[in-house]
């Protein structure tokens, strides 16, 4: 499944590109919630859809090799990493922006999730 | 691979299920030359990406199952189809325009593609 991490671009084309990064049915769920003010792999993961463990270390790790979000140790033994988006990964969410505006107008019953309410999210874009 | 194709929505998220509809490397891709006016299944295959024949095939289906392109017989004997996009499929345009603009602005070397020039290919949107 992580095919072309590392591999050669498929083609010049910036939608190509870009899916190759992006390309997946959980990158922009992930992004999705650190927008919303998550910030730990125990917030990441405790989504509505339900991301599978492995899944999520994957994704964390495709996204932060590709510099759309970044780590940084928030607690020792064990270590713990807290995550947070560069200015590339934040500028995803024009990208979610078309993406909620077409899903609420196409995808019948859908709608754009509020950020959690939970004490240890803060939110962190409008 | 087709996963969740008639399955329960993940969430009612609006980004969520529309990534299980277009959430891979290829559909968008398939969009995109719709949208520059490509037609037929042997356009579609000659993209600069090289999308497998079976891909293509199961993103045509899966994309018409959800509504988002059409497909008529321009040919009979054998029958042959020419795809285009409804109104749902054409509106994933906005969300290519913000991908094109968020590759070209983070992913060096990237840019818009132009439709192609070849003949059989008439350009339907701007």
């Amino acid at each position: 499944m992580p095919t072309q991490r590392n591999g050669p671009r498929r083609s010049s084309c910036a939608i190509a590109c870009t899916l190759d990064i992006v390309g997946d049915k959980w990158s922009l769920l992930v992004i999705r919630d650190l927008l919303h003010g998550k910030r730990t792999f125990g917030e990441l993961l405790d989504s509505p859809e339900g991301i599978p463990t492995n899944m999520l270390a994957d994704r964390l790790k495709r996204l932060e090799d590709a510099g759309l979000i970044v780590s940084a140790p928030y607690q020792e033994r064990p270590v713990r990493y807290a995550y947070s988006l560069s200015d590339k990964g934040a500028a995803m969410g024009e990208v979610l922006l078309a993406i909620v505006r077409w899903g609420k107008k196409y995808v019948p019953g859908t709608r754009a999730m509020d950020p959690p309410r939970s004490s240890g999210a803060k939110r962190r874009t409008a």
